[in-house]
Parts: C-alpha cells; sequence; structure tokens
C-alpha cells in the first residue's frame, strides 16, 4: 500500500519550523513496509488544502495529514478534508468531555473556540490525543484512509504510536518486525563494508544502515504472516551482526541509548564516576543525566574551561600546562586523574580539544580532541580528529568519550577476570 | 512572485533525514517577500520528478529544487527538470575543469560518472558550486525560473547565499529589510498581547513574532525601493519594541544570542561566572561555552546532581538539605553562594529542579525549578514552574537561568549607580 505524507501549516512554509512530523511519519511507514512516493506542505488555506488532499487521493491508499487542528479560525484541516470526503461534521460528546477535563485539570478556563475541535466528520474513527485537546480522526471509505494527527510532536508522536501505527499495520498484510542493532567506536563506511554483503544479498529480513554523530545503527527488518514468524527470521541476523561487531553493539533494544547503556555498565559494576571537561563544557555530563536514575552512579561534573580552573579546580600543575599546553595527551590523563580523586569516584572521564572556529594551529587543528578514562586508576587516553562544525565537533567528543569509558570498563574487567586481578 | 520548494531524495521519502532544505529556503524566500504556497517531496524517480516539476509550474513562477544532482545514475533531477523545459543537455566545460580541479585538489581519482555533473541544459545559468562539483543550474523562460541546487546543505547554503539568493532578489520588485528585536524574561502571550495593537495596524513594515523556548523574537520587516528607504521604515518601528519591552531587548542584531549577550554584559563589567547545576547537569555551561571568548569570563562549572555532591563539593550542610530538600529555595541559594566562594568569581548562577518524568510530589510537581544568581554577594532566587518533557524542562530552565543572570546584573548595577553604592 502507498502513503502520502501532508503536513499542514504556514509556519513550516514560511521556514519558522523544521518538518520534523514528516521525518518521522515517513520513518515508520518505511517500517511498516508501506510506500512513500510524496510529501507535501501546504499553509492553512481551505482551497489549497483541499486540492492537496484530491491530489493525494489520487495517488496514495493511506493520507497522514498532521497540523492544523486547532482551534482557532485558522486551522482548517478537518474542514478540508471533510469536505473532500463528502462528510458534514458533529459534536463529538466524548471528545466535548475529554477537552472539558483537559481545562478542569489545569485550572484553565474554556473559552467557545474550543469546542470546534470536539466536532468531527460523520462515520470517522475518532482517536484519543492524551496530550492535548484535538482528538485524532481517521476516515476510511472505498479503500482510502486520510488521517487526521494535531500537529506538535509531543502530541503526534504519542497518538501515532498508541493509535495511529496498530491502525495501519492491520491493514498492511502480514506483520512488520523491526530490531536495531546499535553499534559504537566503529566508523560509518567501516561499518557499512563490514555488512556490504549481507545488504547485497538482504531480501527478508532487510538490513538498513543509519549513521548518527559516533555511532552506526543497523535495522534488521522483516515481514511475515505473524509476528512470531517475523522473529524467526529477524534473530539469526542479529547474531550473526552481534558476532560480526562484537564488543561495538551496545544494545539490541531500540529505547537504550549510549548513555543509557553506559550508565546501566557502570550500575552493573557498582562503580562511581565524574566527568571533567574543558571542550565539551557540560555536554558530556548533560548528556549522561539525561538517563533517568543517574544518581546511583554520577557523582559530580565539573567544567574547567579556562587554563585558570584546571589548575585551581582541579590542582594541574602550571608547569605541566605550560610545558604541553592545554589540549595535549599529558592534560587529558592529568583531568581524568585529578578529578577521580577530588570526586572521590571510581571512574572519570575527560575532555580536552580545539572546537574552533578558531583556536587552531598547524600543529594542533581544530577538530583535535583528547580523551581521558580513568577507571579504577588505569588512564587511557584517546586522540581524535573530528571534522565539521564546532557543534558538531563538541557532539563528536561526547559520543566518543562515552564509547571509549564503555570499553575501558569492558576491557579492565575482562583482564581483572582473566588475569585473576581484583579491583 | 510566488515560488514552490521541491526536495529531491528518496532517503527523505524514507525519513532517513530531516528536510531542513526545504526550511532554510522557505525562509529566505519569506526574507525576500516571495510567496510560498507548496513544498513538496519526491523520490528519485524521473517520471514522478518530471510530473511534480510540471504541477510546480502550473502553480509557482520560481521552482526551488534541491538534491538529486550527483554522479549516479539515480540523480535525475537535472534530467528531468531538461525534459520538462524541453532542453537538452551538453557538457559544460568550465564545470567540466571546476570538477577536474577539485577532485586533484584533494588528490583524488576521477570515475567516468563525474563527468555527468558537467553537463548542463542549454540556455541554462551555470552556477558555481564552491564546496562541490555539482554547479547550480537556472533555466529561465517564459517568466518561469526553474533553480537546480546540490542536496547536501554544506553546498547548497553557500551557493544560495553566494549566488542564487542575489538572483530571486533581483526578480523581486524592490529590497526587503529585516531586523529582529530579541525578548527574554517576558512570556510569548504576554509579548504578542504587547504588540497586538501594532500587529493589526501593520503594512509596511511588517510584525512577526516568533516563540522560542524562553524568549520572544519580533522580525520588523520593510520593502522599499532601496535599502536605505527600507531601513528608514525598520527604524522606528524598532525604536517603538524597543520601548515596549525596554530592558527585557537584549538584542536587536539578529546574530547575538541570549547567551552571547550575557558573555557580553559578564564582560562589559568585568565579571567573572560560574556555573552550578543540578536538574540541568551541565547544559547551562554547555550553552555559556557556545560563545567565542567566554573563557574571559566563565572560569568554573560544577554539576552536582547528588545530594552527596551537593554536601562534598559545595559543602552545604546536611542538614539543610534534609530540611528543605534539594530542589527548594534555600538550597539554590546555597548552590550560588557557595560556588562563587569555592570558584573566587564575581558572579554564580545555580539550578535545581524537578525534571521529570518522576519524581514529583503533590507538593512539588515535575518542572518545579530554582534559579539561584549571586551577583558580588547579592543572591536572588527564583521559582518557575515550566511544563513539557524532561528535554523541554531543562531547556526553559537554561534560558530562563540566563534572562535572570541578565536581569540581576542590570538591577545591581543600576542600584549601584542610582543608589550611591560601590560593588
Amino acid at each position: 500500500m502507498t502513503v502520502e505524507i501532508i503536513a499542514v501549516g504556514t509556519e513550516i512554509l514560511l521556514g519558522n519550523i523544521v518538518n520534523t512530523n514528516a521525518a518521522y511519519l515517513a520513518e515508520k511507514c518505511a517500517e511498516l513496509g508501506l510506500s512513500c512516493y510524496h510529501q507535501d506542505v501546504v499553509g492553512d488555506n481551505e482551497e489549497r488544502l483541499m486540492e492537496t488532499i484530491r491530489l493525494a487521493l489520487t495517488r496514495a491508499d493511506i493520507i497522514l495529514l498532521s497540523g492544523g487542528l486547532g482551534p482557532t479560525q485558522d486551522d482548517l484541516t478537518k474542514e478540508a478534508a471533510a469536505k473532500v470526503m463528502g462528510k458534514t461534521l458533529y459534536l463529538h460528546e466524548p471528545s466535548k468531555e475529554a477537552i472539558r477535563q483537559f481545562f478542569a485539570e489545569r485550572n484553565l478556563e474554556i473559552t467557545e473556540n474550543n469546542w470546534k475541535q470536539a466536532m468531527v466528520p460523520e462515520g470517522a474513527v475518532v482517536v484519543e490525543n492524551p496530550g492535548g485537546t484535538a482528538p485524532g480522526i481517521i476516515i476510511a471509505e472505498n479503500g482510502k484512509h486520510v488521517v487526521l494527527m494535531p500537529g506538535p510532536p509531543g502530541e503526534l508522536i504519542p497518538m501515532f504510536e498508541k493509535s495511529i501505527m496498530p491502525y495501519l499495520a492491520g491493514l498492511a498484510s502480514g506483520v512488520i518486525y523491526s530490531q536495531t542493532v546499535k553499534i559504537c567506536g566503529v566508523g560509518e563506511s567501516k561499518a557499512e563494508s563490514m555488512v556490504e554483503d549481507l545488504v547485497d544479498a538482504q531480501s527478508n529480513p532487510t538490513i538498513a544502515t543509519y549513521a548518527k554523530i559516533g555511532e552506526v545503527h543497523l535495522r534488521v527488518t522483516a515481514t511475515a504472516p505473524d509476528e512470531k514468524e517475523a522473529k524467526k527470521l529477524v534473530k539469526p541476523m542479529v547474531k550473526e551482526l552481534k558476532g560480526r561487531f562484537g564488543n561495538h553493539v551496545y544494545t539490541t533494544d531500540s529505547e537504550v541509548t549510549l548513555e543509557k547503556a553506559v550508565v546501566d555498565l557502570l550500575a552493573a559494576n557498582k562503580l562511581t564516576a565524574c566527568t571533567v571537561e574543558s571542550c565539551t563544557g557540560g555536554m558530556l555530563s548533560a548528556r549522561l543525566i539525561n538517563v533517568p536514575g543517574v544518581s546511583e552512579v554520577f557523582k559530580s561534573g565539573y567544567v574547567t574551561y579556562s587554563n585558570k580552573s584546571k589548575r585551581k579546580l582541579l590542582g594541574i600543575k602550571k608547569n605541566i600546562l605550560m610545558k604541553h599546553g592545554a589540549v595535549s595527551e599529558q592534560i587529558a590523563r592529568e583531568m581524568a586523574k585529578t578529578a577521580a580523586a577530588l570526586a572521590r569516584t571510581d571512574v572519570s572521564v575527560s575532555t580536552t580539544g580545539i572546537a574552533g572556529p578558531d583556536g587552531g594551529t598547524p600543529e594542533k587543528p581544530v577538530g583535535l580532541v583528547y580523551i581521558g578514562c580513568n577507571v579504577c586508576g588505569r588512564v587511557t587516553v584517546k586522540e581524535c580528529r573530528f571534522h565539521g562544525s564546532r557543534e558538531k565537533i563538541r557532539e563528536s567528543t561526547v559520543s566518543a568519550a562515552l564509547s571509549l569509558l564503555r570499553e575501558c570498563i569492558l576491557q579492565y574487567y575482562s583482564e581483572v577476570t582473566f588475569g585473576g586481578k581484583e579491583k
């Protein structure tokens, strides 16, 4: 079956917001095995909206619309879709009640125009919106399915996952099942070449490669009459990928991020950690703190951006700073050592580098970064050379730091185990 | 004149990449005063591409296409556009030479398919691509302008700014000039109501309101026969807005961010600063460190996420923590006081709050945040209640902290000046 994605909103046409809904919906449709040949954006204009929906109906079986379901006169998506499908609107009592409750819970006053959101086309499936007041709507007729969703991603995504995705999966023939193998510490092109033969030979399951900053995700997707069968197809391929990438696979759970994998690894080994950042300036600690429950393992973070703070806060000697410069293997090492002592943690991670755009020299160019990892007194320093903007270099540094920390902990425990050493 | 924006690429239809080119081009077209009613995405399929271009030609004067200019067989945008416009392709020698040079400079070998990129439609304007091998192309005929640009933003943006934008400006009648008044510490709806009369009465210049997290931007845009005239129209409106929002206006320079305004204010007053973060976990320091030259004023950052680190690193008494809880006015105050003493800075900013999704109670719900500001010993604590996801609450906290810091510094100096106090 084919799908067409239409985002509605003048703010997208003016470039005030990026159309992330289209990317999100497109990715989910690809997962469902639905073919998408067109995406459109149209403003809050009834005539153009109707034209766009009509055209989409000639090209696709399923039309996903987002935006334009708000309470104002400008919000016209529902009205336009109903007109195209020849439906009249009626007041949907459960939606009215949901809106009333939504406002009551927040101690807000309802204005008259809010009831507009409870009007739905006759014969439509009304989909609950736990995050807002505009219900989702599905109008199905003559093998065509027109799906209306609210524009804010905070409302659209939960609604799509809870209600729309199962509906679409029901339309698709058979079941689609995906599993993602997430890899760190291996570059994109190397990872691609390592699975080239599998990709060339793929049919069911398929393998798709997604490069993230400092990570590569391999998504294995199978289609089968039922979920059990689909899982059976995915399993051996995931096993094969785990075999090829070994320890670089940090998870096969789509919900687990690299920072969560690191926090879990720390927790499993009862290790406490601190960060000490120069070029990343707090981004590393901020990313770790994204993980719920991090307070069990993460103790303190230091941002020692200036040389003075490296000296005063960490007690790094002036002569070492002068001799090697702040961006050096030695300073990354000193930072990792002194921070762990100061915070009294088992583990510490340090970053120091030149994020640019200025400050580069022929010997120490923009993008040169040192990352230090201290695991129970054993310090490893990695030299990296990143490319791109100041932002990109700093983000790459954070990912590389998480990846290195994971590697150093695994390494430490494998040696402790095999070498008979004790922590 | 009207414009339609078409992004070409199967990777966008699959949701593998977000269509940021469309947002970029849309924003620039709005600046140029071009009306955009449609954006489309289509894959690398000649038939569908041709259909999409044909349809766009019925709806708009200018068609901006991005993507599909690469050297492979999949890249079909140029071929499709040439067919629609009835043009044949020929080998453009200067483009061939530019491609040869591009490869020579990088010590790369040219493969035969690279010459495909030097083929251009007869009669087209060929636009240099300093960042890559695919030249830009403009086909103009019968009052229609079809513009082809490479897909990678690193090639598209410089090409657009250098060559395409002046071309489009030449098509538009007159000159467009904009200035942005950036405001912090005033909510979106309050800011909108404060300019409602101006927006209602607007003609030339126009006022557009953009809400950012913790900020509101007001863009004043005028059209006139020349730049001088346009600036003359913008100036009194900017003055009016500055009068209405007073100290809440932190800049009228589109390049200046809130963090830069804060860093500049610190530098102008020769103040040094540190951060001490709990719920924001390093995001505040990371944002300050975005500003080049920040090392003059920013000394150290502390991430004291756990109670233990608040005690050990900052020396906050256990009984204060027990009595008030980590998320409290008192702890925000203690954090701001102790951090400034520890880092020996004039100024410090602290954050402590419940970012969620868990950890909220009826007394201290998710979104409750305290921000402390210490300016030369005078500590101000602000209680905030934010809404949304964990991420949104933390980002709102960072913006509010920057805004509060700015306010406290301005307040301090106005009192020092008027009250005759000395720093």
